[in-house]
């Protein structure tokens, strides 16, 4: 039910997914009958590994996160998380209300044991390799220790390792210089712990102008920082989008050569097209959950499942329990 | 003598500036030889406005910004700040290393009485008003109390009411969310005592996809907040401009119609030109002091030497050094 465009967005993304992947089963949690507006001249197969869970009661994007706990208990987005904790799906993916999403996830699945905080998780593009870098934490933890970030570094480097199927994931940390003396005490502390471990390759602080220049597969930061990073860069890309728009609408001859632009208005578009980048996992909890950004659309939708197919395919919150039964001192003593 | 480019960026864009301003006189401090390679044709009345303060010692950039204090007390650097220091000159623009620049100024010049922390306050672009809203801390203050991001609230405003000839700035405190419970205690107690300050329009929090929209001339947070925000819109613009490159070299018809697009490409270039927004101020201390980007071009050095211009003319300093006279009681009782 979640996300700008609710079930007109979602359902289809699932369809799709049905189609493409013919071991995955789905349910759908929410209002039975908006969802099955959506659902026609469905194959058998699709139809077979489709399943209702109804609830007319939707917790809004508007309402203040914490009240799910008291009131939203019936509604959809509290449903499907239930649904993971009670081993009834292996992975909750929602475009709903993201604080009540976080929240209720922290609240019905317990952490990973050894894991301190979860950490939000989302892909940025990287520029020069064309692939993705994971940033982490983008918004569960205000503040964090040194101990935190650690594992947060550990966490994003075990999911990256085997979901891009590297030996060892390039970490860094953000910070406001590369000199060992810049920034914050936890993150000085931080980047001690991280040079002494083995497990991935420390390539030490970075700056929030390289963070798009694939030096690393994960970036560590706090949560107030990852989430005053991300939504920067989506308010940059937002402005120079606009430049664009009002540039061509400026120049008679640019609409005469409109045709001709359009491949390269399109090139630029797909590089920054958020449904990309779309699927922010938390990542910590047992169970897999990943956020859908509330205006993607139905390719963006699509993209949060695959990751989360992707993650349950690898048994990514396995892998995390397995390295964090080993303890810290085996690392970086 | 800063900058990447040194004394072929920043004497040139010095020289456009005494013939733009006839009552500006400037003293440039560095390497007689090397500054006189670009003092060729002068008219009288710019050599009659123009001396050299003849240092052959530069502080690099790359050399570590504490050790200024110990070795560079003879570098152009340390001499400039020390001429305003000494009354010599009214103001001090750089493009050399930021640190080194900060820790000079913040050693020599006193606080305005009643500031604690001074502060680097950067120029972003503002997409919606076609002006500028500028940001601080962008890296003076790694950490910041309440009363700190009240005091740079203040200072802010004081500038931008006196330079935009604004009755009362708008001021917002950078934030994870926008409700009242987001975000870390000091930026919540922050809001409180903005928000009952008169002297200004408190507009609450905004968050970082928000940032460009021209919703607030004065931006707050902390040092490394601000660091990390600047920093990742600059490399978010970089990866949109080598995108737009990319695509153009793709097709041959691009090149075809090279001709038609460059008004194109130069508006946007023009649009996101960092020249424009060039120039950060050290807010708070006893006198003028304007950092240079290191990488700005002639057009942007000038642009920061008129910032510094505009903060004489107004007497940025003394406007708020009367501010800070009056306790913060009288404002926020």
């Amino acid at each position: 039910m979640g996300g700008d465009s609710g079930p007109s967005v979602t359902v289809p993304a699932c369809l799709s997914i049905l189609r493409r992947h013919l071991t995955v089963r789905l349910l759908l949690v929410g209002d039975e009958s908006q969802i099955k507006l959506y659902l026609n001249d469905l194959s058998a197969s699709v139809l077979s590994r489709l399943e209702i869970l109804h609830t007319s009661l939707v917790f809004t994007s508007e309402a203040r996160p914490d009240t799910i706990l008291r009131s939203g208990r019936d509604s959809s987005l509290f449903l499907a998380v239930e649904q993971v904790r009670s081993r009834s799906a292996h992975a909750c993916i929602s475009a709903g209300n993201t604080g009540a999403l976080m929240l209720t996830a922290r609240h019905l699945l317990k952490n990973i044991p050894g894991v301190e905080k979860p950490a939000i998780m989302a892909i940025l593009p990287a520029s020069r390799a064309g692939g993705f870098t994971y940033l982490l934490d983008v918004g569960a933890n205000i503040e964090c220790t040194a101990n935190q970030l650690f594992q947060f570094a550990m966490m994003g480097s075990v999911l990256v390792s085997s979901l891009a199927e590297k030996t060892r994931a390039r970490v860094a940390l953000l910070n406001v210089g590369t000199e060992a003396h810049k920034g914050k005490v936890e993150i000085r502390e931080a980047s001690v712990l991280l040079a002494a471990c083995k497990e991935f390759e420390y390539v030490g602080f970075i700056e929030g102008n390289q963070i798009f220049d694939g030096l690393a597969d994960v970036i560590v930061c706090d949560g107030f920082t990852g989430n005053v990073t991300i939504k920067t860069s989506a308010g940059a890309v937002k402005v120079i989008q606009n430049l664009i728009h009002q540039s061509i609408r400026k120049r008679w001859y640019y609409r005469v050569f409109a045709f001709w632009m359009k491949p390269f208005l399109r090139d630029v578009r797909r590089a920054l097209k958020p449904s990309r980048y779309n699927g922010a996992t938390l990542i910590g909890v047992q169970g897999v959950i990943v956020k859908s950004h509330g205006n993607s659309d139905r390719a963006g939708f699509e993209q949060a499942i695959e990751h989360a197919l992707r993650q349950l395919e690898f048994d990514v919150p396995d892998l995390i329990a397995k390295r964090m039964q080993i303890p810290i001192e085996h690392f970086v003593g």
